[in-house]
């Protein structure tokens, strides 16, 4: 069949069918499935065999709800198409669990009663990440009913801990190696840069999360008594964290920099062509002005360059008035976001080294490594990439762009590092969507444009061939 | 009467009832007079109305329980001798409440149950202030059983609201200005350089006390999503407290030391004098070493010089694991001790003014100014010094010793400022007696010396004539 007949068809059933697909994501997302707490967990059983029955009801012949630990996986094979049982195979990734509601009472309705307003559909998990993941299945089905089957082979893995940092799915990459066997992963969990720009993430920064413990004197010392001949740990920490970084805004740690890739000049002049608004930006977030290395935009510094801030600090005293006291200890919670080629486990140790070397032997102290993740890229000119690309630029009538996320998604290193394969994250939110927040609500135009990409990308994958980085 | 024969008689009357005396403090210690608790408040009035029927059994022909809106104050005159009307007047000043004991399971005997282990006296009180105050009634009671009659006019003002800084004592002394009239103050509120030294406290630090809160973005951002660009309010507040002390230890804020008043060679070397282990001093507060302004002496820097402290810190994230923010705020409670002539308001101006100055634009900050208190001294060549220093050899048999506090003790200078009177800090407390802590205790032997002291005290300024400053 030919591939504009295809997709016109593709098109004319998501319409025809849009009232049904919306029905099933409503019930979908009236499920309360809270990975993080405990009084939901039927919630979470619920969620999963919902998604599983639809999947079944899809035709797959393999599906599965795999129990873990925590929250149950649900995995579903289509098996080769018959008439090509070399197709290429394309997983699908995504994640059937949501954040927490609270605040509850700044909710215009209630967060799992959807509501369908202003050509949005609100709801808990509408963006985040139910609203994509249903967008996949009806695109599947889009598909099969435009060109009667599917002509690649979809696995599917749909997670219920994405929002605790799936620690049981880790556990399930390494045990279900074969079955995950796939030549790419398609993720739809990120969002696109701007409201009618196409997006696709390139880049997510890695992590490096550590905890720094001053300690001073045996038990907390009465300032007025001792003032003047005990080192606070709080001034030692405050030195400490103030060293961190020069004048410029860069990290003052000796070696931060070495494996730091330098960015490509057409990804930064691809960057400097995106609107950016420095005024808004400020405004979005209330602040003044904005901060940072010298010599990056602001584009460059939050997804191409690395970082290293302090996400907590305490000590002493915090209540009401004032408390006379030179704290026994004083703490601070560190992260460093990474960029390739930079490695958490070496980052760990520089910042050991500096820490040793710049504290004074009047304080002891402790440092804790938390975890780690490593920086994710790839590159826009992938075949894969570039496909996605001409399906964006079909379905959305505007030139899809390739961005980062200064955020980490450990998942995703995790797929790439133990796959081997190339990921493709295919946003289709907007960012002031409120994901975590109250009234988090999704596109619909979003979700129309964005059915029809994945169908557009399916066929022209189809159509191959693709060759693997 | 000779002034010998007097000491003598006095010391033997208080040896011939110093059973009765410990039995009287020992039930004045039964009494829970914990002033920041409110189950106790009954206790507090027990612990008043006690004290006052025991000035009353001392024949003080005035003595109030004062109401106030938190615990009474206990006020007693003796009126003039009645052989000699324009005798002195001496005002004791005390306080009977105490501090909370908890602890509770730390107390080897319960703090309210007092007993005499190893010549020393356990309970919660029992250094702080409680027996100190009944020393002074039993010296009375002996100076008067010695000589016939108390020489001196006496005022007793004995708070009970010492522990939660005299929230009503200062408007006490603003209402009964006349009432107070004295020529001295004495009061035993503070301890001994250490044991065998025999100590009169000529000087306090002042205080002053604030709050720094850094206002960042309108709330906690994303640290993988807004990382690079958005300054963090702990890392500004950070490099400000960082700024605050140079790498010689001094504070760094302009005109901070202005209105220091050098410390005399006479007192450094009177300092310089005192038995100090540097070493044993680290391992008492368990810190590797010490450290400060340069230039100073231990003693020199914990008495003499002016500090700014960090008593708290917080901001962002203090939970278990790792959370991802740049926080909205950042906080610090800072205290400066200081040192004549300093003012505490003029110092709050001037930090101020280094914060206002220093601070970068991407942030917005605030400044709350909390509390301040003079310094206060006075010199050890007053009359009233030398006379207490002359009792003090006398019964102590070793040369007493002019020290300093670095600590504050408001009620110190606010007595100075609204009499304008000396006041003789004369105290018979050990360091660590564990006042504020389970297994509080005082030593019977500095007691018997310390009655004895304070009767010598009293007949030398009988003798008199003293001139005031």
């Amino acid at each position: 069949m030919e591939y504009a007949l295809a997709i016109q068809k593709a098109r004319d059933y998501l319409a025809a069918h849009e009232d049904r697909i919306l029905q099933g994501l409503q019930e979908f997302l009236r499920i309360a499935s809270i990975s993080t707490l405990p009084a939901h967990a039927q919630d979470m059983e619920r969620a999963a065999t919902y998604l599983a029955s639809r999947l079944r009801e899809l035709g797959f012949p393999v599906v599965k709800v795999i129990p873990t630990a925590g929250h149950p996986l649900v995995f579903a094979d289509s098996g080769p198409p018959a008439d090509n049982p070399t197709a290429l195979t394309v997983m699908i990734y995504g994640h059937y669990d949501v954040q927490p509601v609270d605040p509850l009472d700044q909710w215009e309705t209630p967060p799992f009663e959807p509501v369908i307003r202003d050509d949005r559909i609100y709801a808990r998990g509408a963006s985040d990440d139910k609203g994509p993941v249903w967008m996949h299945l009806a695109a599947l089905e889009a598909l099969r009913a435009a060109v009667g089957r599917l002509p690649l082979r979809f696995k599917l893995l749909i997670e219920g801990e994405e929002e605790i940092s799936s620690p049981h799915l880790y556990t399930y990459l390494l045990e279900a190696r074969g079955e995950l066997d796939c030549d790419v992963v398609v993720i739809s969990d990120t969002a696109m840069y701007a409201p009618g720009i196409p997006s696709i993430c390139s880049g997510l920064r890695g992590i490096f999360a550590g905890q720094i413990d001053i300690i001073g004197p045996a038990h907390d010392l009465h300032s007025g008594v001792y003032g003047g001949v005990v080192a606070n740990p709080i001034h030692v920490l405050a030195e400490l964290l103030a060293s961190f970084h020069d004048a410029d805004g860069r990290v003052n740690i000796p070696g931060f920099y070495d494996s730091v890739r330098p960015l490509s000049p057409s990804e930064r002049e691809a960057w400097a062509r995106l609107p950016f608004s420095e005024t808004a930006f400020c405004e979005e977030i209330g602040v003044p002005a904005l901060t940072g290395e010298k010599g990056f935009s602001p584009l460059e510094r939050m997804w191409g360059r690395p970082t290293l801030e302090v996400n907590g600090i305490w000590g002493g005293f915090q209540g009401e008035g004032t408390k006379t006291i030179i704290p026994a200890t004083a703490h601070a919670k560190i992260t460093c976001r990474l960029v390739p080629d930079q490695d958490p486990a070496k980052i760990a140790r520089l910042i050991e080294e500096a820490i040793a070397s710049r504290l004074p032997r009047t304080v002891r102290y402790r440092f804790t490594v938390m975890e780690g993740g490593h920086p994710w890229t790839t590159s826009p000119e992938h075949p894969y990439m570039k496909a996605a690309a001409a399906a964006l630029q079909e379905c959305f009538g505007a030139a899809p762009v390739f961005i980062r996320m200064g955020g980490s998604i450990p998942i995703v290193s995790a797929l790439a590092r133990q796959l081997g394969k190339p990921i493709v994250l295919l946003g289709f939110s907007l960012p002031n969507e409120r994901i975590h927040a109250p009234n988090e609500h999704f596109h619909l135009a979003n979700m129309r444009c964005g059915m029809q990409a994945l169908v557009a990308y399916w066929l022209r994958l189809a159509a191959g061939p693709v060759s693997a980085e």
